[in-house]
């Protein structure tokens, strides 16, 4: 079942696994970078390079999905998982350049919080990913799917109870226009995890 | 004619007046919601309420697409119309969410004439999608689309006129940051109404 | 080779080429209009007229797109390339349409030089989709689709030192509110034409 997932000229489960890690590194990273509670240019060129690399794998993806005739799954699946899983590397690259632009030095706390959450969802993204070439996951896959869309509803909450707090707290306009920006994209991080879930769950119950 | 639209084992049509159905209701009860001018906590909770019922709406169209080999139309316009319903409601709840985290318990009277067109524009929409069961309803169908661009480009202008106003008139630049956003997400519904007329009307010309 | 990509009944290879053109002609002529450095009427309506044109073609490629069964390459493809170009059109109305809006009658010299880098890519964009004609091109698109990739990256560190600066000396946040769209905005049009890139070269790969 599902060999065709499996190494011919081109292993598609590999690659995607490779990307799901990356989306782990970047989520791990950023946690913490956020937690140290400062950004140097090292931390942030270490989530350039990480950045890089993602990218590098989803191009292979692309270019092998253009090449191959016969795929895995269906062919909008495959570039539609490679395509969100760079998604969520270059999210949360976003966040931390914007760190960096805005000149934002010193973290708020609450970022720490997020950043875990995120980390969390990117390692259910990558379970998920990592089981797609077993049919015999799927009962696990489905678990860790309803996970990431829990997870999407905590960033939610989290980013409507941050921004309150912020509007509430914070009197210098400049300041609130830039941690609303970050909110608003870290819980976009999220966002982009259940997106990955929901074309995971379209491949396994194309598959049932 | 379109007989396979009609119920089988999956009846997408039943479906897709149902989420039209949402849409038009999340679009009724904004309007109400803001023509009273403010926002309590039961008006906030039976918009979520809307919201999430037109989500396992769309939940249930995307099961059955992945599940059912044969479609009345094309799998990628049924997903892509699906989403864009879904989108319509989320975007209409968007809007409520933030005016709670923003605390804008007193809302602008310039929202009221923007919910009234958002309103108008779901019930064209509504009256397009149940019309596609049906080709003899081609010629409508197409008016009703042509109304839809058409309350696209007033909200266009709508948005650009209250944000001229906006900049012009408030000097509290917290305030000008909620009310830009506020209006710029009202003229996206707009917009994600036009999109659900191009899935449409693609429907409908690949059927001419 | 690719002889169905020409005149048959409908000649996608001329719709695209008129597409790209009024990419070109949006942003030369956004380049001019930065550089007097004033935005008046005759000006808007002018960059208003280009946007509308270019929506006429893209509307045609859907429209050919949706009645013709053979198509020069994938569906998909066609219509994600029309979709796109249609989109840097728009998003540089936009610019202007801000520019309006926000009352941005003076216009900062940063947007000039930004306004040359879309500019250029834009013409990079236009050389890359007239070559798809014919596949003796391949090799000069692909340099073409590298240099819209490069401009990406320009384009990118340009906004990133505009907003520093922008967050460094602009003193009043509604001002700061207002260029901080614009910049982002001016760095999306080059995530376009890139995007742009992304579907000439998947084209590409396809018929190697």
């Amino acid at each position: 079942m599902f060999s065709i997932f499996l190494p011919r000229d081109v292993n598609f489960s590999e690659l995607f696994e490779k990307q799901a890690n990356y989306a782990v590194d970047a989520a791990s990273y950023f946690k913490e970078l956020v937690s140290k509670g400062t950004l140097d240019e090292a931390s942030y060129q270490k989530m350039h390079d990480i950045e890089h690399q993602g990218d590098d794998v989803a191009h292979a993806i692309f270019d092998h999905l253009n090449k191959t005739f016969i795929t895995p799954f269906d062919r909008e699946d495959i570039h539609a998982l490679a395509k969100r899983l760079d998604d969520v590397v270059d999210m949360i690259y976003t966040i931390v350049n914007r760190l960096k632009v805005y000149k934002l030095t010193s973290i708020h706390k609450n970022l720490i919080e997020f950043a875990s959450v995120i980390e969390e969802s990117t390692r259910a993204v990558a379970h998920a990913v990592k089981g797609l070439g077993n049919m015999k996951n799927a009962k696990k896959i489905f678990e860790y799917c309803v996970e990431i869309n829990r997870l999407e509803n905590v960033g939610d909450s989290m980013r409507d109870a941050m921004l309150a707090d912020l509007f509430e707290t914070e009197k210098d306009p400049i300041s609130v226009m830039k941690w609303k920006e970050i909110y608003q994209d870290a819980e976009t991080v999220l966002d982009i995890c259940e997106d990955v879930a929901h074309v995971v769950q379209s491949i396994l119950v194309k598959q049932a």
